[in-house]
C-alpha cells in the first residue's frame, strides 16, 4: 500500500524549518490513524507557497523547528473506520488546511472558519500532530470534510493544476468571486505572483471583459496575457493609479483583486477601483496593512475577501482543470524533486521562480 | 410664485452656524438663478442631521459663520433655461447633495461621487455658493439630476417621510443593500439613531428574517421592534458581541449594518458578523476609526458601503413612503418652527431628540 514509498513504515521525510533560510528534510516519524475520521495520505506533489517565505525570511519568527508545507495532492492509503467518502487509492486534492465540512460555517461556505479548522504542520483541534505537506505522507484529520476525492487517477500532466487548486487557483477565483467579478466586469490585478495570475484566469473565467495585469516582470506579463489579461500595467503607487484610470475613462476598474496582502498593494487596489467598484482582497494582511477608511466611505468602495475557502471552490474549478479549459499549473515553472526542497526556497526567495511543485 | 413667503424678494432667512453651540437663524441675500441647470425651491422641511452636531459640538472646526442643512423636501419656484425635468410648483425631494446625473459615476449609481457634485452650504464645483438646507430657498445646482419631483403634491402627513428619503432612510437603506440583505437574512443594526432606526426599516423591507437593534434607550428600543426588530442586545463591546452571537448558532448574523461610524461601532459590527458574513456601514467614520483587517481576513467578514447615493435610492423607497408601506417619518420626534432652530440642535445633543424636523 506504501508504493514506491522507500523509507521504512516508521519513518519517512519530511520538510523542517529550523530557523531563517534555513530548511531541511528530515526523518521523521510515519504519521499514524489518531482518530476515526482520519485518512493517511501518500503525497504525490505538494509547493511552496509565498507564504512559507514569511518564515524562511525570518518575517515570522520560528519558535522551534517546525513542519512545513500546505499544499499537497496525493493518495489515500489508510482510512479511520469513521470515513465514509474515501477509499484507499482514491486520488485526492487537500486545501491548504483541513475542516469537518458538516460545522455552521462549513455548511456556510466558509470552511476556512470551520469550528474544527487547522493548518497542515500544526496540532488539530483535539491536540493531536498533523504533518506539514512538503513531505511524503499526511495524516488528515476530518478527511471526508477536508479532502476532493477524483473519480479516476489523473494523468500526470494534469498533476500541477490539480495542485494548484489546493491553494493559488482557489485563492485567485475566491479575490475574484469576492470582488463580485461577472460578465462584462473590468478588473484590476495587484500581484503578478501566482495567485495573481490566477486571479486573471479566474476574472476570464467569470466573464470579465478587460482585465489590468500590474507587473513589472516580463515573464510573468507573458503569462498574465496568455491567462486572459488585456492590458499590462507596470507602474505602481500615484502613477500606477493614474495609468489605470486612465484605462477607464478616468474613474478606475469595476473591481480590484488584491493577491499581495501590505499597505501599498491594498492602497493601489483601493484606488484603482471606480466609486461603488468592489475590491476583492487574498494577499495576507502583513504587519502595517490597513484600510484606508475615508477614501472607501467616500467613494464607496467595498473591501470583500481573506483567507480563501479553497474546499468549498474546488468543486466548481475542479471539471474546467480536467476538461484544460482553465491551465493554472502554468504557474509552476520549475519542479524539483522533495529532497531539493532547500533549493526550492532559495528559486522562489529570489524570485527565479513563480512558483516551484515538489514530487517526494 | 414666492407663496406664503412674507420676506423681501433680496433677503430670507436661513441657519448660519457661528461656532460650537452657537447657531443663528439670519437674514441671508435670497438666492437667485446663477446657471442655466439651477432651480430655485422654496424649502418646505428641513432637519437636523447627526453629523450636523460634528460641527455644533466642536468636533469639526468652524473657520468662518457657514451656512448649515442638508435635508430638505420642497417647491420649486424658478428654473433655469437648461432644466427639463422640472417645473415651477413642484413638488421636490432633494438628496443630501447636488449632482448631476449624467456622469459616468452617476450612470454607475453612485451619485455621491458625480463629477460635479457638491455639498449643500458650500460652493459648487463651478465656485458659485449654494445656500443650506435649513433656510427659507436653496439654488439647486444641476436640478434635473438633483431633484426628484412628486407627481402630485403631497398631503402634510407625508412629509417628515418624504423628506427621510432625503438621507437617513436612504442612507439605512444604502447599509443593508450594501450588506447584501434579502430574504432570509439575519441582520444586526448598530446605532439607534434615525439612521440605525432606518437601517431596521430597510432590512425589515428587504425580508430579513430576524433583526436585532443594538440599543440601550427605550425609546428607541420600541421604536426599533415596531419597525420590524425582532430582538433587541443591549450590551455593548465584549459583552454585546457575545449577546449576538448566542442568537446566531454561536457565530453571528449573516449581516450588520454599521449605523454609528466609530472605531467601537465598527468593531461591534464586523464581530457580530459570521464567517462569510458583509457589513454594511454607513457612518461616517470618524477620527480614529479604523478596520481590524486581520479579524477581517480569517473570518472573512467584508466591508461595503459609505456615503449614501440617496438620489440613485430614492425611486425605489419613494412607493413605499407613499402608501404607507414603511414609516421612516416617525424618527421625527420633535417638529419646531426654523426659527427655533438654536432649540433644535441642542434638542439633538442632549439627545431629547431623535432627530428634529423645521418648518420654514
Amino acid at each position: 500500500m506504501l508504493g514506491a514509498c522507500t523509507t521504512s513504515v516508521d519513518s519517512m521525510r519530511a520538510t523542517v524549518i529550523h530557523g531563517p533560510r534555513d530548511v531541511r528534510l528530515e526523518e521523521v516519524p510515519d504519521p499514524a490513524l489518531r482518530a476515526d475520521g482520519d485518512a493517511i495520505v501518500r503525497v504525490v506533489a505538494a509547493c511552496v507557497c509565498g507564504s512559507d517565505l514569511w518564515r524562511y525570511r525570518g518575517v515570522v519568527p520560528i519558535a522551534r523547528p517546525s513542519r512545513i508545507g500546505h499544499e499537497f495532492v496525493g493518495v489515500v492509503e489508510r482510512v479511520g473506520t469513521g470515513v465514509s467518502a474515501l477509499r484507499p487509492g482514491d486520488f485526492v486534492i487537500a486545501p491548504f488546511y483541513h475542516c469537518d465540512g458538516v460545522c455552521a460555517n462549513c455548511r456556510n461556505g466558509v470552511s476556512t472558519s470551520c469550528l474544527r479548522h487547522g493548518w497542515w504542520g500544526a496540532p488539530d483541534v483535539d491536540g493531536l500532530p498533523v504533518d506539514g505537506a512538503q513531505g511524503e505522507r499526511v495524516r488528515v484529520p476530518d478527511a471526508d470534510g477536508t479532502l476532493v476525492p477524483l473519480s479516476e487517477p489523473p494523468s500526470d500532466a494534469l498533476i500541477p493544476g490539480l495542485l494548484s487548486l489546493s491553494d493559488v487557483m482557489a485563492t485567485g477565483h475566491h479575490a475574484a468571486v469576492s470582488a463580485g467579478v461577472g460578465p462584462g466586469s473590468t478588473v484590476v490585478v495587484v500581484g503578478d505572483g501566482a495567485v495573481g495570475l490566477c486571479g486573471v484566469i479566474a476574472a476570464k473565467r467569470l466573464g470579465a471583459s478587460r482585465i489590468v495585469a500590474m507587473s513589472r516582470h516580463e515573464d510573468r506579463q507573458r503569462l498574465a496575457v496568455e491567462f486572459g489579461a488585456t492590458d499590462v500595467v507596470e507602474q505602481r503607487g500615484g502613477e500606477g493609479v493614474a495609468a489605470v484610470r486612465e484605462l477607464f475613462g478616468g474613474i478606475g476598474a469595476d473591481h480590484a483583486l488584491e493577491c499581495v496582502g501590505t499597505k501599498e498593494s491594498m492602497e493601489q487596489a483601493i484606488q484603482s477601483t471606480r466609486p461603488g467598484g468592489m475590491v476583492g482582497y487574498v494577499g495576507m494582511p502583513a504587519a502595517g496593512a490597513e484600510l484606508p477608511i475615508q477614501r472607501m466611505f467616500y467613494s464607496n468602495v467595498g473591501v470583500n475577501g481573506g483567507v480563501a475557502p479553497a474546499r468549498d471552490h474546488i468543486a466548481e474549478l475542479l471539471p474546467d482543470v480536467l476538461s484544460g479549459a482553465i491551465q493554472p499549473g502554468r504557474v509552476f515553472d520549475v519542479e524539483l524533486p522533495l529532497d531539493r526542497v532547500s533549493e526550492a526556497y532559495a528559486a522562489m526567495d529570489e524570485r527565479r521562480a513563480i512558483k516551484v511543485l515538489l514530487r517526494p
